[in-house]
């Protein structure tokens, strides 16, 4: 079966984006280059549904993201939910915040930037594609930044030149995590962060056919890294995803069991705190911590499912306070 | 930032609905004067969905409206929730039902209506677009009635004459309260109600970023008196909203205290019940009555949430069986 | 009024899932006699947002289906839910599968198949036509088959003589019950059960105005009777609906009582127990057993709602282990 191209099928997405501009708050212009920039959450206000568009659009217009009410009595009752006809595809393929660049702007100072969306399968060269046997190729590409700020004009140049486009044909969307546009996005990684841990712990993504994932939304908080810690949390913490794959029995229940965040050694508080203890050098952070709370492996070829880790409200409670 | 017409937003959607009449059980027709008369339940069927689609439309088309399920084992287990990009613009600039209109019918007989959806932004007089500083100007314009017949004539004459449209350019949509329709159209105004309160709590609309909100869909009754009472009790008593605010943790601490709808001293029965207790005389009941039972407001400027209220399902029941 | 062409309304959503078969791993053909064939489960893997879509599809186009979660905490937190904006032509009319169609196949060999969809109102000859006195009539077909191979030729010129088309208009969609697309599409009968059962009954179909429904996703298991087994479960012991209903009050009350599943003398054990107690004998099962778990059914005429049934997490959780 042929494989969508994932810049083509994000530009409806996009393009209503923009022509809904005002009503959804985001701001678009033109950049020095000519690309186009969407800012979600930075001179403009953007908000919840801005980012439930943004999360969209990283995960290439191949998933429906929706904000959900869980029940009408717990402390974070509104939830964001993610499922995807490809969740390989879009969500490593697209939504991974996997492609790093960076460089000298302007004044001379260094960027460093994490793209993540539908250019990453254009330009990036993640050793993450020859696995997943995939390149896109396409007359735009898009690609969506964490940032608080529009994206430097080396930045996109180095993304127009790998990605083999001139700079109009790019579009930059880019929101900070702290803002609603940019929690909601970060947050609705939720099954993204299942299959890329799975993916760690060598698990065959061609056995990955389905899934679903739903966190709580995070109250955004001001600043990097608290706003980091939220979101994180929101999944470490208070994520529940299924996945659905091939292969044996045992597989499965592996998976199940070693995928859930509470298997990290550095599971039990709040993002924040584990990042202020290693004096925010992220690479000390066990990276096995990055993953839902709660998780059901279905097993495909024999119809039963095992689950694993559990939901810690006190933990999400201290962090979202 | 260029703010959105309201008006034109929210035309594709009622093209849609005219569309889709027959599916949607709406009767649509011509009026006297030429203006589209769209009957949402009372000559027609009409039903969940189509109310789903009129608070879409009174909220502009600026918000999502959805019916969920809280959980299977709650006794309303389904719900209608609402979010929407531009929270104070939706709800107030166009939801709240605020455009008070009477006269005399072609029969003579007195007429009094209360109409909501964006025609208000061109037509109504109200205080409150000064403060939203908004006025719309259309092509054409939308307005919703909570009613049990299509509007006189009078009517009509006089929203083209304040909104400065000839009648073949404006619709008008109704449903009595008693109806499906009307029901969802009614409870699913749980956020509108909190920014309204919020409003009258003096708490400064332009710092309301963003919101969600839900209730239990109230079942519907013969009867405007008993069908207002299950509509406000869906939202006094089982309603719950998060807003996301700007200013400083004080203003939203009290917010969070005040919203909720236990503060008022109407609190604690069925609203029919406080209706027939005040022999029908609406002015005689407290206005902060009308609010979500449980309210989240998160403070932006520093991350904290606060929360007040309570859902009351001993009340909800009363109410609805 | 007029009630809707189900086939025309549909055609817009058969157009889309062709259009996107990439994305939604869906394989799309022409058969031997000019017919188009959908692949939502068979060759093509499919998946659960191509099992929403076939549902959407099934119901003619005029319900939507969507994936919720009912709690973080549940074992079975995602669910399929329902709602339409006439039930019963959309769930009797169209995605009941009432249509029988025998014969043989090309090689010779004798085929049985059960065919859901709008095509049934075309071409089917069952009687509930009379009491829905509806009839459709379009320029396309669209028929949905839970099986799992494409529908022999034999088949296809029946269908097409029955509905007085040529073959190349006739669309056919199928799924094993067994795959992701299957699982969803048959456990998202939920309404359509609900909806049957109180035909059984005799409670007049005229007087259900409006429902919906929603339903655990039942794992995917090898196997049909194993997968027919789980579908069933969701809805018997894992379904909850809500009808809203036209007539006394008594004849509501009744309906809420004698519609849940366990009513039925076989409720209690997992279908495919069952199943296999009768030696796979269908017809030696209660047709009482195929009902929602617990019903609410709200009585338009008084606003009196009446309960019946419960959730049976036990059984539930038995067949889907």
């Amino acid at each position: 079966m042929t494989k969508p191209s994932l810049n083509t099928q994000v530009a409806p997405l996009v393009r209503d984006l923009i022509d809904n501009a005002d009503a959804l708050r985001v701001g678009v212009s033109k950049g020095s280059l000519g690309e186009t920039l969407i800012d979600c959450g930075v001179e403009s206000v953007g908000g919840l549904e801005a980012g439930r568009r943004l999360t969209e659009i990283c995960l290439a217009g191949l998933g429906v993201v929706s904000f959900e009410t869980a029940s009408t009595s717990d402390k974070w009752p509104f939830l964001i939910s993610v499922h995807t006809s490809q969740p390989v595809l879009a969500c490593l393929g697209s939504q991974y915040a996997g492609w790093s660049i960076s460089g000298k702007d302007a004044d001379g100072k260094d960027f460093y930037m994490l793209g993540s969306g539908p250019a990453r399968a254009m330009g990036s060269s993640e050793p993450l594609f020859k696995e997943l046997d995939y390149r896109d190729k396409a007359e735009t590409a898009t690609l969506v930044l964490e940032a608080d700020n529009a994206p430097p004009a080396a930045l996109v140049e180095d993304v127009a030149k790998a990605c083999g486009l001139p700079p109009e044909k790019l579009t930059f969307l880019f929101a900070p995590t702290s803002s609603l546009a940019g929690s909601v996005q970060v947050a609705g990684r939720s099954l993204e962060v299942a299959l890329h841990k799975a993916h760690e712990l060598h698990f065959p993504l061609e056995n990955i056919v389905d899934g679903m994932a739903t966190v709580p939304i995070p109250p955004p908080v001001p600043g990097f890294v608290e706003a980091m810690g939220r979101t994180n949390d929101a999944i470490i913490y208070g994520g529940r995803a299924q996945l659905y794959v091939e292969g044996d029995e045992a597989a499965a229940k592996k998976l199940a069991e070693e995928l859930p965040s509470k298997n990290s050694k550095d599971y039990g508080k709040p993002f924040a705190e584990i990042f202020a203890a290693v004096k925010g050098d992220f690479y000390q952070i066990d990276p096995m911590l990055f993953s839902p709370a709660k998780v059901t492996v279905t097993c495909l070829s024999t119809g039963k499912s095992f689950e694993g880790g559990a939901i810690d409200e006190a933990v999400l409670n201290r962090s979202f306070s």
